[in-house]
């Protein structure tokens, strides 16, 4: 009988989460009852999000509890169906979790195919990040031609999709990430118009000089003193999406954000967002994606980790921004 | 002839504002040229929002220069018109500044009458505080009957009106004051249903049992500590609307916000706001506010300090906290 493979959380971390906060246990593969179909997981996406769920502080969505399999978004392939809708075979995109084989009942699946767009892109540009950045730029931000448009973590899996949208809606696109190879693949590749090094230090004063007319939209995934440098260079009546806070997810001191009179004063509108919240909106992001990825209109790269027993370690690189664009882990 | 007494800007105050920052002139009394008509001022309103235009900080208006006028709003009487619209006894309010007597093109000036409400009102309840808070409260926190609304100075010009708006819309309304004769205040005279002391200290606690189901709309005026408070209680979908920050404006070293996870998480809409951007909506608010107060469904309290030269000790006094309710300046 084969045996599945699953990574369960082993600890709530405190700070940087470790490769010992989680362990890879065997099982006995599933079966699947009537209704379930049994899916063979092809490729995990490791996500910051996920963090949050690692912790027990309150959240939007619950936790992983000890011993629980970590939550994550899937894509895989049919392998067995006792449900009407999905035949052996489908390839389809979920959220079964950190695991090589997984039942569903199908209600939370979308079928797929590789035929415009590689399956792996479902995780990131066609899939939540892509949504991520689609919702949160268009419908948050409502970027106008000729506005400045700055996004952090600039060349992430959700940045990197905010940046290509803002130059299609003909903004000035500027943007924020780590260190020079992240900056140039921002500018050269994704077409940004700047790209400013965070780590370079004087971050506000090369945001100044990076938006000579300041910035009309903000797409925040980073948080603290990234945060307070961008608020510091917003025009009035501008618009945050307060998308992620990566600085802060493994921090046990948050950083206190200096910058509030900048909102009152420039009439700031800052929304949080989670995607999930806007599931129609969701579908008709990716609608959007699929074809202008399928055309090379919005460009991705990926950082592929091979192997199920190698997602911790990735997670835990891609949260300290070693990866460029997503972060993917390829189980089969 | 006549004199005129100023009192006009001496010093860019670095921290707390002094009275040495004022200086107080005499100068001849002007004399109304062709379209111009000459006001006896009889109100000045003073305000948190002149520390910004004491700093030479860039802001949403000019800052006062050295030797300048202090700006501020203003209750009087048409003394002499050149001017067709106006005649000589006129009541008006308007923005002419510290001063007994001004020249005005009538151009920003509403003629007022004290048939239904004082003419003091018109710069609190019925005036511009008035005004912020119906506009922050109504347009951009959106109060739905049987949600938590928390508003932060809840005995102040702005938040109570804020806070009895409020209750109008059959919210919960929980109210931050500093000291128990303005907690008292709130709850016994404005209505509210709870005021917590943000000097007693552990105000999230203390707010968390306030406000047993959450906050769904935070009206804030005071940022700091206070703020990092109430975003900690805030609710999924919560909307705050940011209407001053009067903590910080003494400070030269600004307080940082711990709590912006809160609105990612939440998804809160943090929303910056000038009321004199809104003059289709400050008009409306006035035309309802007037026949409310009138009868005595909006309640209000005024601090009233007597004579032009103390209108500097005024202001600093309010800064501090010290009045309850509107502080005013009665000039004659």
């Amino acid at each position: 009988m084969t045996t599945n493979i699953q990574i369960v959380l082993a600890n709530h971390p405190e700070g940087w989460a470790q490769e010992s906060d989680f362990k890879l246990i065997e099982s006995d593969m599933p079966a699947a009852a009537s209704g379930d179909l049994l899916i063979e997981n092809h490729w995990l996406s490791v996500d910051p999000y996920m963090r949050g769920r690692m912790s027990t502080a309150k959240s939007y969505a619950p936790g992983v509890e000890i011993g629980e399999v970590m939550v994550g978004g899937t894509v895989g392939r049919v392998i067995e169906s006792q449900n009407p809708n999905f035949n052996v075979g489908d390839f389809v995109v979920g959220r079964t979790g950190w695991q090589l084989y997984a039942l569903s009942t199908g209600e939370e699946l979308t079928k797929i195919s590789s035929d415009t767009v590689p399956y792996s892109t479902y995780l990131g540009v066609c899939g939540m990040p892509g949504a991520t950045a689609s919702i949160g730029l268009l419908e948050h931000c409502t970027p106008k031609a000729g506005e400045t448009v700055l996004v952090s973590a600039a060349s992430g899996a959700v940045g990197s999709v905010v940046g290509q949208l803002a130059k299609l809606q003909e903004c000035r696109v500027v943007g924020i990430a780590g260190g020079s190879r992240k900056c140039n693949y921002a500018v050269e590749e994704l077409g940004y118009d700047a790209c400013v090094d965070y780590k370079a230090g004087n971050l506000a004063d090369a945001l100044r000089k990076s938006c000579p007319e300041g910035v009309d939209c903000y797409f925040e995934n980073v948080g603290g003193e990234v945060m307070d440098a961008a608020l510091s260079v917003l025009n009035p009546f501008s618009r945050v999406a307060l998308c992620g806070l990566i600085s802060e997810y493994n921090s046990t001191d948050p950083y206190g954000i200096k910058m509030m009179k900048s909102v009152l004063v420039n009439r700031v509108n800052i929304r949080g967002f989670i995607v999930t919240d806007h599931l129609d909106l969701y579908r008709k992001a990716i609608d959007q994606l699929v074809p202008w990825v399928a055309e090379g209109k919005i460009k991705y790269h990926e950082t592929v980790t091979e192997g199920l027993e190698n997602a911790p370690a990735a997670f835990i690189s891609m949260m300290k921004g070693k990866n460029l664009g997503k972060q993917v882990v390829k189980l089969k």
